[in-house]
């Protein structure tokens, strides 16, 4: 890529770490499905492949998400916010299951009476996806 | 209040800095409407107020949103995601502002043929707000 194919990357403010937080929502349905982060190499791939291509904090490497589970998301959308350091991402989400518990979303529990109220099933087993 | 009372609080995984990402989307449109963060005191504010109150990490201190604007986001729903670490608010936009550039949302920039396109016009201009 030239320099000024890379302007809208170079347009995102990464913190210390490099990362930026990614919001995936989806596209039909309008649920936040996941909350993620995302390095330069991330964002770009995501871009590429038209899948969400996260940053795995945990394993500190990149995350194809669905490499595992095979619950891709296809982008629709790749949003950014008015201090360029979040991205939003409108994917459809393959499976319907964005959620490593086997759900839809990972925002299953609300605030109720003050407590924890988990209101979504779950769709898959995660010992038969993982 | 006592310690059973503050159970759902306990329960989230703060970061190092005592802070967890905090979305906040339209309850009728389903839109992202802002990204920010909160601490304990934060979220704990927003479940007694039913208003959405941030932690200002520029400002590093409690943010009551709409304070300065009277863009005050009132609260239907408050949700936690799998790993207790990301809220996501459900809110009614008061004002119909949620970005400090006068639009309904923060996210109002989409990657098209590799550059950042602003799709969302200005309902008031800053001035006029702050």
């Amino acid at each position: 890529m030239t320099a000024l194919e890379n302007a809208w990357l170079d347009a995102i403010k990464w913190d210390a770490n490099g990362l930026v937080p990614a919001i995936a929502q989806d596209y039909a349905t309008g649920k936040i499905l996941m909350f993620a982060w995302m390095n330069r190499e991330a964002l770009q791939l995501t871009s590429e492949t038209q899948q969400a291509v996260y940053w795995s904090r945990s394993r500190n490497k990149i995350w194809h998400k669905g490499e595992e589970s095979g619950h891709f998301q296809k982008i629709h959308e790749i949003r950014v916010d008015c201090d360029e350091d979040v991205i939003l991402l409108s994917v459809e989400q393959i499976g319907g299951i964005a959620c490593h518990t086997g759900r839809n979303s990972c925002f299953f529990r609300k605030l109720e009476n003050g407590g924890w109220v988990t209101d979504q099933a779950v769709i898959k087993d995660p010992k038969d996806i993982y």
